[in-house]
């Protein structure tokens, strides 16, 4: 491990296959004709917001197995978590499958954990395939964070809205035109933001840390990026990782995009964008892992964000701790 | 990866140092005298309990660490999780510490996943050292999965005491007696067991399905074995555990350990024993790994188990879904 925390993968594992479910009001936007399985009832024929939620991820990694061209008995682990207490949602769905499980949990970043998890767990010879996924729901998310829907509460104008949505990959020791190339582990940062409504200033400066570390450690620029892909800073997150980076000397503002400013049609009133587990698991897995097996995009530095608090340590007077696991992908060159 | 789920750590990482914090009623029992702080005031200093539960978790982490003679910097990476709603003794533990965090959820089966990705990370060449640790606490598990204390409800027979108890361990590249040799990924089971209180008999088909499996991987029997560890079987769990390998063949009741079983006084009207993410975090890192650096044992299957419920998930009348990780260990030879 490098200085600030990166990881090498010299086999470069790959992801072999990716699938996305989305909730009726994210297939309204840019990823609507991306995810490969897009709901007109976020119940999912579900008789709870959780259920449902699980029923996303369950069927997210059944895809991306199928469309793997790779059977039950060929996946390795799954590596999962996601928003729930106890992360039920990864939990039960496991429960469906034959082949081991890591729980993880690292909030808003589990995508990214996971990724960098699997290919390690691939590049290390430990195994061939495994499933890295996670999602979220914006019904269970309201209820456990914050309100039930049914109290009508008014949103914040800094308050971000929870994506609807799964999303799963397949990282292989072989098959797959997309590569992991390292990974930079996040660590947590907590600059005193207490307020549960505004994630993405909370969370910026964990994406700040993990992006500085890992060009320093790569000796990589942000140009040598096409895109460098927050997971759900919204937008004003996003623009206060642009300027701390920009006070450090790094002009992220030509290629960066973060999967809550980009997942809803700008005309909705969501206020800062999307945000949740799902967000960027969403996005990577269906808009742009398709963009890069389509050859528009080379290079692409993927650090999703998590804002690891509870309602317990907010209601205890603490602020929110954060951390950003960033993830380099590469579209094969042969 | 073996058919059976289990990976081999060629350089064979280290254990090079541990350290556990447990609570009043814990010190009562045998591993008073083995854990390196025991509390008279299971709220350590602290406003809540919650409070109280991180400060046992990152206690134990920062003097594993200054017990390896190591210092933060040389430390890569926490991987780390606890039973609180969106881990946050963990995650609250990691913020005080300047290395990267990778959180886990396995409920009581965290303390082996962590020692398992930690070994793999370091075996992989990724890491040098890597702390995994974990922790749980009796007043804080009460009142986020049953009841709160303060409402005095009337505890069941086949209930179990929640550990209040934080371990850690480091595991690096070199120096330690203590070798981790393989480990067995966990599958998710559920038996149908639905009762909250009787967490043995959910978690006990768990146990035997990675021990069958590490058995068969590895080319062993249950003799081969010092002492076969479970997490918090508890009394009723661990008669459950031997039956169900008996039917198959397997007789282990020669040397099975139950960390709950061990850890309260046979005295103590403690039902079925200890329970919690920190049960078989504390009993491993001070009773077991101090009499395998004596010798007494040589080679030691550690089988944390966890159940990966949460009070949304049985309210909705889901069943208990199980999951148990197992490594082994060896004292080294030389």
């Amino acid at each position: 491990m490098k200085e600030g925390n990166t990881i090498f993968f010299n086999t470069r594992p790959k992801v072999r296959s990716y699938a996305a479910v989305c909730g009726s009001k994210e297939r309204e936007g840019v990823i609507g004709s991306y995810a490969d399985i897009t709901l007109s009832d976020d119940m999912y024929g579900e008789s709870t917001y959780e259920k449902a939620e699980c029923k996303m991820l369950s069927d997210s990694i059944a895809l991306a197995i199928k469309k793997s061209a790779l059977s039950d008995a060929d996946v390795d682990v799954l590596l999962s978590g996601d928003l729930l207490n106890q992360i039920i949602s990864a939990s039960f769905a496991a429960r469906a499958f034959e082949f081991p499980f890591l729980g993880l949990y690292s909030a808003c970043s589990t995508m990214s954990e996971g990724m960098l998890l699997a290919a390690a767990l691939v590049d290390g010879g430990y195994a061939r395939n495994c499933v890295a996924a996670t999602g979220s729901h914006f019904a269970s998310a309201e209820r456990q964070y914050r309100y039930p829907l049914e109290l009508g509460c008014t949103r914040p104008p800094q308050s971000q809205w929870t994506v609807t949505g799964a999303g799963a990959c397949v990282i292989s020791s072989e098959c797959g035109g997309i590569e992991v190339v390292n990974a930079t582990l996040g660590r947590v940062r907590d600059w005193g933001v207490s307020d549960v409504n505004n994630m993405g200033a909370a969370m910026a400066p964990a994406a700040a840390d993990t992006l500085m570390r890992h060009f320093k450690d790569t000796g990589t620029v942000p140009e040598d990026y096409d895109v460098i892909i927050t997971g759900d800073l919204g937008a004003l997150g996003s623009r206060i990782l642009k300027d701390l980076m920009w006070e450090k000397g790094y002009d992220i503002s030509a290629n960066h995009v973060d999967c809550g400013e980009l997942i809803y049609k700008v005309i909705e009133d969501e206020f800062q964008g999307g945000s949740g587990a799902g967000c960027s698991a969403v996005v990577m897995n269906s808009y742009f892992f398709t963009k890069m097996n389509a050859g528009l995009y080379k290079r692409v530095l993927f650090a999703a964000t998590g804002a690891l608090l509870s309602t317990v340590s907010s209601g205890q007077g603490e602020s929110i701790p954060c951390i950003s696991h960033a993830v380099c992908l590469e579209a094969r060159r042969d």
